[in-house]
Order: structure tokens, then sequence, then C-alpha cells
């Protein structure tokens, strides 16, 4: 497998006589890709229909030119103002009630028909006059669905399109207030157009409702992408491409991707650590100009699930401070090479530094470039060159199994976050917790969707968490040979967001009734007999399968019977950690304790070893700083 | 007396083929009385005016052949979507303006002269049905009034309303004028169509604006249930009864109880604690799965003045863990029968729980029942057969008047939430936090109403707060034969909310004068003499009475002359009790020291200790584990 | 200079029969200055055109024959409600786009341009009938610009507003575009009216496009003053005034105090403690009582700086407890007193109280008055009385310069309000820290605009923060004879708000470039060599000037090259401290440790010792009580 390295960049910018001079510097800089265009439709079309591609066509042949190859970008993540005065209700509306306006980006609602539709033509347009061009290598269809909250959107345009989505998916009201139980407070509905979406109610909605509406939402965005991909797709071979955001989970991604062929994601690690991890905060300070040691690897090893046979990229690579966490230091040296390194290790094709130059101007005029706004080179560039020279060393490792899958299923991080039950618990989170865990025992993992097709060839399958089990995952996790952990609160729901009758989680050959759940908040943690304990969430199961965890009060915590487990609680890091080693130990698998901040990623006989820490560790005879790593043989 | 069990049911959740079973284990676990119809109207009602009883008559024939009696709800609470077809403005506004919206409870406007109209006629239609069905043994008037803050509504209807009650309460604009204040900063009205709600406004509104205000939200709740009552009393002489919800006072209970037979509330001590007991955090913690040792037998004493000739209910007693406080743990074994001993020993008639069986879908679907949802027993149902057994065994405790008499005045909350003048100033939390200090001697309360008539015969009366001193009650107040406790902040203002003048407290008879007033933030507390310390709020009090309290400075704390006392300031714990203390024995009232967590209920030649703490107490010989309780004869 | 001690008095709000008893107490109290009419048009001028002067004209009488003289205010913070009758648009908009309503005050939006306009005529009705009487010895206007945070409104009437005022500023949208560097996410603009206010995009909107908004509404604030400015000046030649509040930045009050003759501020020490007092919990428990021992002086010598030749006043000084902070104690007793001789070291002109006696009714009913409600005196009045008699005794000490200037610019306060970059990056709070360290080094500080006309004469110049540097500016700062401190984030920006390219600081003569900026949670403060820290803010800069402090790391920190330096981070307090001693120490000022809560004010050779800590402090043989103070000589 190939690696490149790339960079985005804004020709419409900076004065064209500077483009060959930053060309040559990419080149130089050891930048083989170059993204451009995702935000440039009013330069591409100042006003509709006057069309001005000869800029873009000059900025392609100067990067062609010095070598380069692009990556062109729809530039329907922003609109022009006059867009609005052709479809002035094609806005967002928030959970109040209130547009949400034009002056930033994202300014559209993906139910809206007007604006897919121009969507659709600007792709078409370009992909007519660019998509045989051989200079383009790929295509990146808008940018980062979802960022800024913009999935959820309770326009006219949503209200519309959700009863019609609700007519096509229940046929009858009959049939729709059965499923969602709108018996219950005399919540019926007669017709499609008497049903609203479900923000402003009283108290809360009907958990059915508002689940609809997320799915609803989220096909919405599938959609939005595939009318573009629908408009490129008979123009060009190269592959089609979203840049997607860490920890945006209001839109299926499985499903976005499935008409795509590569996914990428935009990794901000000290942005989101910040912004986006749940962890103590002496956890946060710890990485503070490092990122977090696994946030990084989750989304790798999503996105390589989420890619067509496994192929995914970092669009977007912080290559120092950037300006919208709650705090911006600068990463600390080296990390902007370990975590390109890792992103490759996790199997990367590609990682492109956002961006060539900090722009002194508009919204992210704080956000750091290779090149400083005056031009000079900042730190991000000096490690970009030094990882350019690294890559041809690395050993050539392709995409291979990991011995552990962990699924993440898009819908059941809706429907905890509808029915939470308890303050603090969170799917997203619930499934990193795992990850985490894994993590620290040495271990590589593929996450993957809720579909057996998908599991086979691991020898340890963790789902947790998981809404619905449907009738082919329960056969499925019967009869692999793979270990197996359920649970917690796996099955035990329908597919309309009612308790699953019989109670989950309804395992073939594991006999298990989860008969009630407790949440449970900070300080009431229940503490399990071999130490450690279950926090934020804890089931009472009846059962006659063998018992292997429980609390000191002879609750059973974990189960099994043969290779499938049950997972009755969330464990807290010390029961995950012993949970986890034993599941390994039954399925073979061999584990290592991770020293605090350093992680592995093993692929075949190489692996990579990385230092999250700001202190020296030594880890199996390598001493590695800070931002150390070390690539290896495994002997 | 002779007490109830009794149980929510919704037949319209259940094949009907399931009804005669569940009436039959009803029956069976000792229940008497079940509650069913509450949110019914979509079945009741499916069109306008296509009125379908005939189910409604089936169900009670099940029930009633079953050999239990049945409590009638009216559906108000769950007015059906085609209402708003009907009434499009029948919605509630919230403080914000928007409308709040149908898809879940509670969605209308008490304002709202159509919808009113609306509840009416369908109570009456059932009135008609079943006013004289001897198996019908009481009537429920909607379904907790106030609920997801609904008193308060800024709609239209809300607007005109106020008006309207405006002038009338007024008669014209320069008495509102003069009574308000308006002359500060130029707020006068000419004509009674100029005046808004007070929401929005650009600073804080005229305190006596926002007050008025509330006691019109007020008064709209009573007319609300008085226009149902009309139309029931003609038709039955069942009981009426509404419950209501524990901590809500956006409306005066004792107008709202003045027009029904018995009042009736929905305790969920878990759910409560978590969402809306005022406590520090271990405390929380140390009573995470009992409940708070007061606050049922607050709204248990409360309630009991509430109702007429003192008879309450509960009509929702928690039965396991709920699904909407922040967290859900279960109860400890044996606190639902504890809990529903407290409310037999504190008088309730009758103790529901809800519900019998947890429903699979909609709301509420992670709020335990008596069964489980796939109807086997819950744990609550064990517990509730074991109380169906305690009953027949409990000592025969009618109604007694307590030795303490505490005032609860739903204006004077509503007066300190419009203006504290200190962020911790509550006027709930200063009566709960003296009533938690009469609990922890051991003595028993009557809360009521701030009527003298309704304060003779108790040795000890406690006044914490209240907004206006009329003269009835300074006359009684000086004249009662009863030790007398009034303050802090008491008899400070006039109905209109100004400064009473002479400033208060304006005793016949005690000679006190509150110069001013601070507000002390945690941390900020002012020593006692005599140990502990005022907190949150303190007043300077000009005096020639006896000194009885004072702060380290010399302030004065609590004052007297005779039989009134005037407390100056918000006593901290230690000096709560220790003011209580000394107030009952001046009173003859004898005192005991509980154990932590141990409470008591006495009753003439009775009394119930009930244990609250997780750890085994002994309190005069006996042993209690946690959750244990006794009923003993007082020698 | 005369000293002269005032009050707010409210003639409408009392029976016109104790006008003369109040004006014969004023008097007696040693008060001579009284404060009217400010919130009085629904009196003047019940409904439109409807003139009733006659009561003012015995007002003012009544004052002027007890020996008073009046400071007379405009009305127009407190339209009648028949105003919007006439301009139902008149009404500020909220940033969630609701109106802002009547019932309170400040209920109007500065671009409204008929509500300017109304203000304009009542000024001009007023300075016809008053202008020339000698009673009236001054003007207030309006009453605190931007209190209740209104001088941002989104209406209507700001959205044409500022359409016009950017079309006048840029000229073309192609230049605002060029300036905006709207060809970022194509926020190119075609026409003007398709600008909108910068409220309710889906993200950030451009840092441009919100700090032009900023400047925009502070120029409607100065228009709407100029306004009435225009229609008084040619009627009276008595000075105008308005009284700013303390902590508000919104509008640029040099710029509103250019049309003025003398500033004055309302200054409510324990108020503002808790309420925009920036400090650890224990500083704000230490001087719950006394209120910040540098806020006040802050704005002393800030509005100094606003006043024409440098007038000003105090024109409401808290007496006693206020009702508007989260918690509202009582001032110890002679902090009063204080607070006053504090504004006359400071060059006050006058200090009046507000208020004269508390009022029963509306919103301030639990603000302290000299009077009690019930015409009893205050505590508050025994100290004014004792003030009284204090003046004649105090030296007489004339404004002089003092020896150190800080530079405190609006803008810069907006452009880092819209892009802090650090969650708790604050311009104010910056320059307040600053000023705090000069204060606990016994320094007397001039607070003034960037306007290098105006800092000429003082030893040590100190630019922290300054967004841009202009030409003029980075000229005076490296020729004036003064030491020069500049930093941290100064000259970083062009006045459009993007990056200064080369980068800044781009001081003349001190070799510095910013390469990049670093914002720092709590617990990530930098380690400096000499001691403390640097923390919230700092930045990397190349530079071959002389290096004065470093991180313990190597990083420059504060840099200088001959006068000239340059500060490159937020320094801790101790850091501070050093620092400012090091540069006064070249700047040859003496510094002086104070005490903890002692402060000094030097003019000439007097100075005032206060102190404002709860204990007895011994400062220079002195013994001073809590809340003692002692003018003395300078050998
Ligand atoms: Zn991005
Ligand atoms: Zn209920
Ligand atoms: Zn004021």
């Amino acid at each position: 497998m190939t690696r490149k390295l790339g960079v985005c960049y804004y020709p419409e910018h900076w004065p064209e006589d500077q483009w060959p001079r930053d060309a040559a510097r990419m080149k130089d800089a050891g930048l083989t890709l170059v993204r451009i265009g995702e935000f440039a439709w009013s330069r591409l079309e100042p006003s509709p229909g006057d069309l001005r591609f000869d800029w873009l066509d000059r900025a392609i042949s100067v990067l062609a030119e010095a070598g380069l190859e692009v990556v062109l970008g729809t530039p329907t993540a922003t609109p022009p103002r006059w867009m609005l005065d052709r479809h002035p209700d094609m806005l967002a509306v928030d959970a109040r009630g209130q547009p949400r306006k034009f002056g930033s980006r994202r300014h559209y609602c993906f139910s809206h028909p007007g604006y897919r539709a121009e969507a659709a033509r600007i792709a078409r347009l370009l992909g007519e006059r660019y998509g045989r061009d051989p200079r383009i290598v790929a295509w990146q269809i808008d940018n980062e669905y979802g960022c800024h909250d913009t999935t959820l959107s309770y326009s006219d345009a949503a209200r519309h399109g959700f009863r019609d989505w609700l007519a096509q998916r229940y046929q009858s009201t009959d049939a729709l207030n059965r499923a969602w139980g709108n018996v219950f407070w005399s919540m019926a509905y007669d017709r499609f157009d008497q049903i609203d979406l479900p923000n402003l109610t009283v108290t809360e909605p009907n958990p059915a409702h508002a689940l609809a509406f997320r799915r609803y939402a989220s096909d919405m965005v599938v959609a939005f992408n595939r009318a573009q991909v629908a408009a490129l797709r008979p123009l060009t071979d190269a592959p089609l491409i979203h840049n997607y955001m860490g920890r945006v989970t209001e839109f299926d991604h499985h499903a976005v991707g499935a008409d795509l062929d590569i996914a990428s994601w935009d990794s901000y690690p000290m942005g989101f650590l910040l912004d986006r991890v749940e962890a103590p905060a002496d956890h946060k300070a710890a990485y503070l100009r490092q990122g977090d040691p696994d946030f990084q690897a989750f989304h790798h090893d999503l996105y390589r699930g989420v890619g067509r046979d496994g192929r995914w990229w970092i669009m977007e690579q912080q290559p120092g401070p950037v300006n919208w966490a709650p705090w911006n230091p600068a990463p600390l040296p080296g990390m902007v090479r370990l975590w390109s390194h890792e992103a490759f290790a996790h199997g990367a094709e590609a990682v492109c530094f956002f961006r060539w130059r900090q722009a002194p101007f508009a919204q992210e005029q704080m956000h750091a470039g290779l090149l400083r706004p005056d031009d000079s080179p900042a730190p991000g560039l000096e490690e970009a060159a030094a990882l350019a020279a690294d890559l041809p060393r690395l050993p050539d490792v392709s995409p291979s199994r990991a011995p552990v899958a962990l699924v993440f299923d898009y819908p059941s991080q809706w429907a905890w976050e509808v029915q939470p039950q308890g303050a603090d618990f969170d799917y997203f989170a619930l499934c990193f917790a795992m990850y985490r865990g894994l993590r620290k025992l040495g271990l590589s993992v593929d996450i993957l969707p809720a579909d057996p097709a998908r599991l086979a060839g691991h020898d340890l399958i963790l789902v947790p968490g998981l809404l619905h089990l449907s009738a082919d995952m329960t056969a499925y996790l019967a009869t692999t040979q793979a270990q197996v952990l359920v649970g917690p609160r796996a099955g035990s729901k329908t597919p309309e967001m009612s308790i699953a009758l019989p109670l989950g989680p309804n395992l073939q050959g594991l006999d298990a009734t989860v008969t009630h759940v407790e949440t449970l908040p900070p300080g009431a943690e229940r503490a399990l007999q071999r130490g450690g304990a279950a926090e934020r969430w804890i089931e009472a199961v009846e059962t006659r399968a063998e018992i292997l965890e429980e609390t000191t009060e002879g609750a059973p915590v974990l189960i099994r019977t043969g290779r499938q487990h049950y997972l009755a609680a969330w464990p807290d890091p010390e029961a995950m950690g012993r949970i986890l080693r034993d599941l390994c130990s039954r399925a073979g698998i061999q584990t290592t304790d991770m020293p605090e901040g350093v992680r592995q990623r093993v692929h075949g006989h190489h692996k990579l070893v990385v230092n999250y820490s700001s202190e020296m560790r030594v880890f199996e005879n390598d001493a590695l700083p800070p931002a150390g790593l070390v690539w290896k043989l495994i002997p």
C-alpha cells in the first residue's frame, strides 16, 4: 500500500502569483496530495448560473505541474448568499424554532429538496468539467456532515419530509400508533400531517417518536450525499470520499459510507481532548498537548470499517494549535508526526494536513497551518517533512483483520440519547470505555457495524449497548467460534424503541433475563467481588448461566454459557480491564499491559508503539521519549 | 378508619382478554382500589363527538366483578390531537414565547376558555354515564396540575385573561398604578389592555406585577378545576379528588382543595430525592435508595391540611425505580412497604401504587410497576402484598391534631421566588428546614394555610416567611395560648408586595422592627452565641423584647414577649434544633432526639417508628434494620 | 477644587408635603447636590404632548430654597407605555430574536430613529424650561447606558442601521468582502442589504463581521447620546453628564464622553464584587462586606480619563445593601465613608448617594437608602453626615497626572470577546490584573484611551492587549521617555480584525515577532524562571531583543530594547508583581508593598491610605482598623 501525505489548500484565498511557489514548497516538503475547492462556491458561481471555473482550471494546472495530485471538493457546505434569495426556507431551524442564519457555514437543512437539487447541480457541473481529468485523483463531497449540530433541523422542510418518511415507513397512522404505543397519554394520530417534529413538547416526547425523527434525520444526510454521488458517479472513476468529523454521531456513517469509496475523517487530537472527550480533569491535564491516547485510534478503526474494503484517509490533521476548543495550546514537539504515524499504522492511505498556510482573516485565522500567515514555516511543516522522510522506511502493512471486533451502531447512540435513564449514560462513552480497556491491553481492534457478515474472522466480538438484537445477529453470536461479549443494555428494545418481550437480551443458548435496571450517580458505584465496581448502569438479571463476576452483594454482573457472555453493568476501568483480559485469555488472544500513555497497533509481523505521555516511558526495552514512537518486528 | 390499597391501571393499554386475569391478581395481592381512565381521552372520543364508552363499561365491569372499587379519572391532562384542530391556540406558551407542543401531556393553557369548556364537557359526559354508578367510589379530576412547569403560561389566552383579572381586582389603572408603585421607572398604564405578561422584560419586572401574574395563574388552575367540579357535582355523590405532585407550588393547593373532597398526592420518594429535594450531596448519597426521610412526611402533613376534614390519599406510590430522575436506582428492599406504612401513620385513607404493569412502550417504559412488562411479578408486588397483610393488624388511628402547626402559604412561595434577595432564599426550603428540625425532635406536625381558624388547638404555631400578616392573623397570634414563632421575613410586605409600613413584622404585643435585611452566601454564615449560625438570611431588628438568641456580635436573632417569638434569621440545623427544642419546652411538648434517619409519627396512643437509613438503628429498645419499622403503643 | 456630597431623589415617589422636610434633612446631613428627574417621563408627559412640568418646578423650588443644587436628568431610560403605541418596533431584540418588552427600564433600541427623536424632543423641552435656570447646576443624560445588556440589539432598526453604517464605512461590498476575508466559506455579499446581524449563525460568524457590529452598536450609543447633547447644548451652559455603570464595556465611553463635560459613574462596591468582579472565592469571601479593593479605584481612574479635563463624579454611591447581586449583605461600618473618601482622593468632584429614602414599592424596594422606608435614618445617613464633616478638613488635591498610564481601549474588549481563543481570556480582566498589580505596589494610575496625545507626562506606560497599534502609537511608544510595556496580544490585528502582517506586535525598534499563541486552561500554567507563571495566554516570540523573563523551558516572556518592553504572556499575580516592580525601578518610580487589602492614592504631597480588609492593618506606623483610612502628607 502506498502511503501519501497531503495538505488542504485554498487557492482562492491567495494571489494567483503565489500559487506556483506554494505548490513547489508543498512538493519540497514531501506532500503529494492537495485538497482544494470545498468552500469555494461563491468564487465558482458568483451569481446564479454565472460559472467561473477558469481560476480553478489554472489552480489545478499549477498544482499538477508541480507534481501534486488533486482532491477536489464539492462546495456544498457553503452555499453562497444568493442561494438564500432562491431558497429563503433552506436554512436549518434549531430546536427552539429559530432559523440558523447565513454568515458562517453549513447553513442548510438536509431536508430541503430545493437545496439538495442545487447541491447535485454544482456537483454535476464540477463532474462534467473535471470528472475525467486524471489530475483529480479523488473527490470530496461536501465537508464534515453534521458538524456544528447540523444534522437535526426543525424546519418546515424537515416537518414535511418527516411526515412523508413516516407514511412510507408505517403506511397507516394505525400502524404508527401501535408501533409507538400512542395509546399512552392519548397521543394517537389520525393523519400523518398531524405529526409534528418532537421538539418543544411539554415534557419528553414519546421515545419512539424521537427515535423515528433521529432515523429520519440520518436518512436525510444519506439522501443529500447520495444526490451528489448520483451526479458524480457517471462522470468520474475517481474515488468519492467524505470527510467525517470526530465524535459526530447524529447520522449513520455506515449508511453514508455505503455510497462512497473511501472514508476519511478530520483528526484534531487536541481540540477533541478538551471539546469532546469525556474524561476526568487529571487525564485531560496529562494529555493536554498530546490529545487523548485512544480517541484518534478509535476513529481510525471506526472509519476503516466505514470505508469500502477498509479504505480510509485522514483528510484533515491538526498541524499546530487550533482555534475552536475551549483552550488551544500547541502540540508537544513530535506529536504531529506521532499522530500521523499512528494513522498509517491503523491503515490510513493518506494523511492531509489542515491547512497549508494560516489564513490571516475570517473564522479560522487563529488555526495553525504548515505555514504561518506571514509565509514562514510553522512548526508543523518541519514535522510534516520529517514524516515524509519516514514514509519510505515504514514497513508495508496492508489492512489486516484485528483479533477483536467492537460493534458500533449509530441507531443505538440515538436511542440512548433519547432515553439515557441515567444522566451519564452515553453509548459512545460506553463503547469508548471498552475500546480504551482493549488498548490498555495492547490490542488491535476493528470497529464494525451490527452486521454478522462483517464480524467473521475475529476471535473476540464485543457488543455493548446494542439497541436491538436481530434474529440474524443472535444466530450468529450463538454459532461463531469467537468469544462473544454482549451487554450491558444490548438487545433490550425492539427496533421501534419498545421494551423487548421476552425481556432482553434474548441470546440463543444463554439463559438471561434482565428484569429491571438501575442507574447510579457518581459515588454510588456497586463494588464487585473480584475488585473494581459497576458504575452508571447495572441490571438485575435472572439467569441459570455460569456467573463470572458479581457484586459484593451477590448480583450477577458477568455470566456466560459456552462462548457467549452477557455483561449486566458498566464496569469501571479496573473491572473492565479484568473482564477484557479474561475474555482474551479464553479467546487465545495475547494481551500486554501497556504503560500509562503508551499504545501499540499491530499488523501481522509489524507493530507501531507510541508514547502519548509527556514523560519518558520504557516498553519492551525501548525507551520512548514524550511523543516518541518505534516501529518494530514482532518476533 | 378503613385503610385501602390500590393501583393505577390502564385497561386501554392491554388486550381486553387480559383484563380479568389482571383484576384477579390485583385482588389476590390485597389491593381493593383501582384508578383508571385518566389519560384515555383518545380512546373515549377518538374524534370530536364520537364517544366510545363501551370499552370503559366493560373494564369497569371486569374490575368490579373481581371485587375491586374503581376511581375514575377525567382525561383532561391529555387532550387528543384533534383538540388542537379545534383550538389551535390552546397550547401553553413558555417564558421565551414558544408554544409548548403536542406530543406528550399537559399540553394546554389553563387560561384557554375553549379548552376549559371541552374539559368540562368530557367531565360532564363521564359524570352522566358513571356518576351514579356504585362501582365508581371516587373521581380523580385531571392529573398532577402544574407538573412539567405547566401552571405559568405566556399565551395570548393568558394575556387577555390576566388583563380581565387585573381589571376585576383593581377596577382602574390608577388604582393598579398606585398599588404597584408604577411611578417608579415610569411604568404607569392608562388602559388595562396595555399591560403585558411579565416575561421577557429588559430587567426584572415590577415584583408586584410578577406576583399578580402568579396569583392570576394560580386562580386559573382553580377555575379550570372548578369547571370540572361544577360539571360533576350534580351528577355524583362520590368524592372528587385531585392528585397533586410533590413540591409543585405554582398554584394554591388550598384553594383548589376547597372545591374537592379528598386531597391526594403522588409520592415518588427516590425520584424526588435527586430531582427536587434541596440537600447536600452526602445526604443524597446516604438516602439514595430510600428517599429523603422528611420529604414524604411533609407532603402527607400538607395534604392532610388540603383535604376536606383532613381526608387524603396517596394516589400514586413508587413501587420500584422510576424513569425521570437524573439517576434511577432501585429502592432498598422494604422501602415500598415503609413508605406506605408511613403514609397510613400520617392518616392516609388509601395508598395506590403506580402502576400495575410496567408498559413496554412510550414515555414511561422504564418506570417500574408491580408487574414487569413480561407479566412476571416485580419486586414491588411482594411488598404490596406484605403490606396488604399488615393492614388488618395496624392500630386504628384516625387523624388527630398534632401538637405543632406549621403554616405553609402558597403566595409566600410566589412572592419570594419573585424577590429572593439572596440566590438561595426559597420559601419551601425554609419551611422544610423547620419541618425537618421538628421531625428530628420526634414531633408530629400539621401543615396548614395562613388561616387563624385552622390553627386552634395546637401548642406550638410556626409561621416562617409569611408574606403578609393580616390583622386577623396578628390578632390570633397575640391571643392564642400556643407558643408562637414568627419569622424570618414574615409580615414584611403588604399583599401587593410593597414593604409593610410600619416596617414588619407588626406583631401585636411584640416590639420588633426589621430595619433592613442581609443575605449571606455560603461561607458567610453569622455565628450565634449559643452555637450554630444564621445562614442565607439575617435581619437587623430594633426591639425592646427579650433576646433569646443573638449572633456573636450581639445582633438579636430570636426575641420574645410572652408566648410570641420572632425569629430574625434562617438558622442552620444546629441552631434550628435548639430553637425548636426550647420552644417545645416552653409549649410543654415533649421532644425526642431521633437517631439519624429514624423518624416517628404519633397518633394518640400509637406511633410508627421507621428507619430511613441504610444501617441498623436502635431506638427505644427496638432494633430497626434498614427500611425497618415498628408500630408501638405509647405508654 | 470644591468637593460636594449629594443624593438621588425622586420627588414623584413621595407626597408633595414631604418634600420640604426631605430637603431640610438633606441639607442638615451636609448634602449639597440632589439629582432628580431621570425616570419621571410618565409624570412629565402622561400622554403624548401633555406636558406637566409644574410639579417639577415646585420640586426644584423646594430643593433650591433649602439650599440644594439640582442635577436634572433626562428621563429617556424609561419611556412611558404610550411610547410603544407610537413606536411599536422601538424595543430592543435579544440575540435569540425576542423583543425585550416593556415593564422595567431601558426598553428601547439605540438604533431606532423614532425613539431617538423622541428622546431629543423631551431633552429639548426640558432644556427650554430649565436650561438657563441657575438652580440647575448640571444635567444628566439618560441613565446607565448599556446596563442590563442593552447596547446590543438585534432589531429590524439595528439591521437597517447596520447596513447603512457598513455602506458608509466600506462604500462597496467588494471592499467589505476584501476587508472581512469573505472569500473564506463563500461568505461574500453582492448588496449591503444581504448582510444580516451576526446572531443565530450556524457556527461563529466572521469575527470581522462581529466586530463591525460591535463598533456599530457602540456608535449608536454615541449617536443616541449626541442627539440629546445637540438638543441641550444651545439651551444651557450647565455641564452635561452621563452616569456610566461599572464594568459596562459594550460601548466606547471615551467616544460618548467626548460629547459631554463631566463623566460620572455609579459605584456599587458590594454588588459589583459578587456580580461582576472576576476573583477567586476566597477573595470574594474576604471582601464580602467591603467590595473589591481595586475595582472602584479602577473605575475612578478610568472615568477621570473619560471626563473632559479629568472632571468626574460618583453619581450613585451604594449606602447600604443593594437588591441586585446574588447575595446582598450590609457593608462593614465605615465602608460607605471609606468608598467616598477614596473617590475624592482619586479626584471626584462630587459623590452622590443612591438614594435618599428606600422606596417601599417596585423593583428596588430592597435597595437601601440614606433613610429607611419608614423615614428613619438608615446606617448610611450617619456615615454620609460624618463624611460631610470630614470634607472641609481634607487637603485640596486637584487632579494630577499619575506616574503610570494604563491604556484601556473599548474596541479591544469587543475584539477579544469575539475571539477569546481561550475560554478565560478577557481584556478587561487582563487590564484589571495589571491595574491590581500596580495598586499592590502603592502606585497611582491614569487609565487612558489609546491616544498618544493623552499619554505624555507619564513615567511608565502600559499597553496590554491593544487590538491594533496605529502608526501614531508605535511612533509615540518608540520615542517617549517613559518606560513602555506592550502586550500580551497587543498589535496583533489590523483594525478590521485580520492578523497583522508582518506579524505583531510591530513595535519600532523592538525586534519581536509573535509566531503563534497558546491558551492555557487552569492547571496548565507555564512556570517562569524567576518565579510565578504565565497563565491563560502565552505567545511564541522570535526576537533578538534582551530577554528579561522566560519560562523554565526557555521561552521568552518579557523582552526589551531600550525603554520598550514586550510582554508575551498573561503573568500570574506573583510574576505580574515582579515585572511591574522592575519596570517601575527602571522608570524611577518608587513602589511600596502594600499590606493585603490596604491601598493608597497619592496626589502631589498628600495621599489617602485605606484599609479594605476586615482586620486591623498597620502601614507606615498607622494602625488602620477595618474600613479605616488616613490622609497624610508625603514628606
Ligand atoms: Zn475542517
Ligand atoms: Zn404520575
Ligand atoms: Zn442606578
